[in-house]
């Protein structure tokens, strides 16, 4: 934290308008480098979620033409039980992991009505 | 294809209950494979999550100390319009990438405003 200290003393020698317009810029680039890496994971979490949706569309078209129901509620209790798990191991809310799941199945069970309605 | 025509020809030999049996089979095997894919995108969505909160925490704690307001407007419009270019390019239906980032933003507010009242 040496450098730290240093860097306090110099800012105090400045003038208060200098002090201000510093404050501002490295607080401007500290903010801008934590929102570099929240676009990078969203890029990745949106990515992720196409492929996830390629899956369930395909699981969605293999249902409507086996006749199966869009909703299984074993396999969510399964997938609820399972996320909440790895939440926990993440070190997340394992509620929000499961309002996260609810949001996803809800529109891939709208993808498949839609499948089974253009069937 | 040709495979396919010698093991429907195999099938039709079969007694029906074991066609049946067979159908399930292949059937359940199937849906497992799709399964197995969706739990692993589901495992890198939850730990790609988890990592976003650590950013957005990080943010949250900047901001307080800070007195930013937990909420940019500015910054949250950049976001959306992100998103929507990123869905597109990756297939993804646009409106469904808004409504996700608005589910995860909404979260994110919540987090920030409990460490502003817990600050």
């Amino acid at each position: 934290m040496k450098s730290g200290h240093i860097r306090l003393h110099l800012v105090h020698e400045m003038p208060k308008s200098k002090q201000v317009q510093l404050g501002q810029r490295k607080m401007d680039e500290k903010l801008k480098q934590y929102r570099e890496s929240i676009n990078n994971i969203d890029a990745a979490l949106v990515f992720m979620l196409a492929e996830r949706f390629k899956v369930t569309q395909a699981v969605g078209e293999y249902k409507a033409k086996n006749s199966l129901p869009p909703a299984d509620g074993a396999r969510e209790k399964e997938q609820i039980a399972r996320l909440r798990q790895l939440a926990i191991d993440a070190n997340l809310d394992p509620e929000f992991s499961e309002k996260f799941l609810r949001f996803i199945i809800d529109e891939v069970i709208r993808h498949h009505e839609r499948i089974r309605s253009e069937a």
